[in-house]
């Protein structure tokens, strides 16, 4: 089939362009006589893509010079087993704020080596919001606090950074960043796996602020220490470079797109015309989480009566709508709608999810 | 310029069919309406890439089925890292075998954790040659014993597998995996990042006798648990999809043109050529490992004056044969010889190599 709206939590739907940039190139780049797929990532050819993909990094997401960048392979699950063993002592406390699936597994990825503690979880409510502020228990002696900005399986997310004033706050921003303007001085660490909002699969960034480098953390190897990784730009080993020069790809479009004030109103936009045809459904189609809390990044709903939720995804995928099904933990369906996902695709959604009322309800 | 015959050692030369149908897919791949490097890696259409890949890979290797593959994210670097930390009790003994750069890194990696001994290393002749088996101090209560198969930047290589009675072999196959056949049940645990012979950067290989995943090993996070990443199909969190899927593409390529048996063919006539025009050039170029140790992978050479080295490598490019230049520990001059390295961009090399000598001799 031609290409469809995809609305996949991650991988996800790319640019068109960025595609057909990478596949136009995929041969011969630039003037190396080889794909990038097959030059050295220590020669001047991919060290130039590496750099203008941080250079544009840094202008998209306005981070400080303050903090270092670190592109990394594996995912954010990864980050998450690196924290501990960088930023915090052998058994020192930790706090984690959990608001879904991706907080709590942050906890596992350390409780090894750490006294992961939950400061506080909206979990008894079935992660339907985020937990108050008010109702946080943080540690005296917490390395750091670890917040999820936006949880991509319940759909729940901060629309304000909390204030934490004892111990930085690490956000894994993976299925919201560059999706808005953010203050990054907030947070002493930001980390993203790229395959929904910066790109393809198979590459993560890590924005952590320098102070934080000179911390000892806890013996690990050579190649899991952030601050040699930032020292040698990302390039302790060999980089996963093809997928580093896609990513580089996708901060350009988003630049040349009017950069993250431009996809915040887009993004905006996108969610407001979903919710209000959920909402506006008569409970034919509901989501549960609280408006204050929702998601503008992963919606996901139910339909009144799950029996139609097959029908409704082959439907869907009929009229050119993919990868709609929900994440099993929670059934259902789910729309990812990141910064490449077209306000015309949300827009045939909406017109397909009223027509599938109409014959349906 | 037009593609090259590329030497480069890793990001190296793809064939070129592999590149050209990951191009006709890069928009659309099957019956998805979107990219590969779009869609769910839970979904039935990566699945099954995915699976093909490891039953393809099964074949052309002949991996034994009590031996689990496992693809991961980041590269042979991390795997060094990820060894004492599965396989090891803390503070264990493991045997080290050094026979040049890579086996070195290898126990820097797993020092922090274990007692990593040096048990024989061919380090003060230059990395010459390998570690004669006579030679090496092997522990009674090592948890392995650790080899590197083909040292890529000092271009030595294991020409048999040595014996090893007191504890499972473990060898860092990255630069010469699937180069010829080879009987894995010889080893507990064979390790290759792709990005040499396999295909693409990005993605590594971890081939491992299924009893050593029993094994305790010592706290880690449970994304670095090899146990749980062969039980969860290498899906505990979001692998590097489109990686994989270049990977399987060039394994393919391999079954189609013959396997192993026919590449150790072609490798054994290619390396030949070059070492034949090398030894035979008077002293104008040389290689200085041992002829029993000579690695068939990567070849470095020096020319008889290093004055010259940056004309050799400015016609060398102007003839279509790029990235000859050798590491920065060694200097001189790398040829990497690779699977997808026709015997035809061999011969060009000699061919411009002997001209070279004629106009500079």
């Amino acid at each position: 089939m031609p290409r469809a709206y995809n609305f996949a939590p991650g991988p996800a739907m790319l640019p068109e362009s960025v595609l057909r940039q990478a596949q136009a190139e995929l041969l011969e780049f630039g003037t190396t006589g080889a794909s990038i797929l097959e030059i050295s990532h220590r020669g001047a050819d991919f060290m130039a893509v590496a750099q203008k993909a941080e250079a544009d990094l840094r202008t998209l997401l306005a981070i400080p010079d303050d903090y270092a960048v670190i592109f990394t392979a594996g995912g954010a699950t990864t980050v998450q087993a690196l924290l501990p063993l960088n930023f915090a002592a052998p058994g020192q406390a930790a706090d984690y704020v959990v608001s879904g699936h991706w907080g709590k597994t942050a906890i596992k990825q350390a409780a090894h080596c750490i006294d992961a503690r939950t400061a506080a979880s909206s979990e008894a409510g079935g992660f339907r919001d985020v937990p108050a502020r008010s109702t946080w228990q943080l540690s005296k002696d917490a390395a750091y606090v670890h917040v999820t900005a936006n949880e991509t399986i319940h759909g729940v997310e901060w629309r304000e950074i909390p204030e934490v004033d004892n111990a930085p706050l690490v956000a894994d921003f993976s299925s919201s960043i560059a999706s808005e303007p953010l203050d990054i001085s907030r947070f002493g660490i930001v980390y993203a796996g790229a395959q929904k909002n910066l790109g393809p699969v198979g590459i993560t960034v890590v924005i952590v602020r320098r102070d934080l480098l000179a911390r000892a953390g806890q013996p690990r190897a050579p190649i899991f220490d952030y601050a040699a990784q930032a020292k040698a730009e990302s390039m302790l080993n060999t980089p996963p470079s093809w997928n580093w020069y896609v990513l580089g790809l996708t901060v350009q479009w988003m630049l040349d797109e009017g950069g993250v004030a431009e996809f915040a109103r887009r993004n905006t936009r996108k969610a407001a015309l979903l919710y209000a045809a959920i909402d506006g459904s008569g409970g034919f189609y509901r989501n549960e989480v609280a408006t204050a809390a929702r998601s503008r990044m992963n919606v996901p709903f139910f339909l009144h009566d799950a029996a139609l939720d097959k029908v409704f995804l082959e439907h869907a995928r009929q009229a050119g709508l993919v990868a709609l099904k929900g994440h099993r933990v929670l059934g259902g369906m789910r729309a990812s709608l990141y910064n490449a996902m077209p306000e015309a695709g949300v827009q045939a959604l909406v017109n397909f999810m009223q027509e599938f009322q109409s014959a349906h309800g």
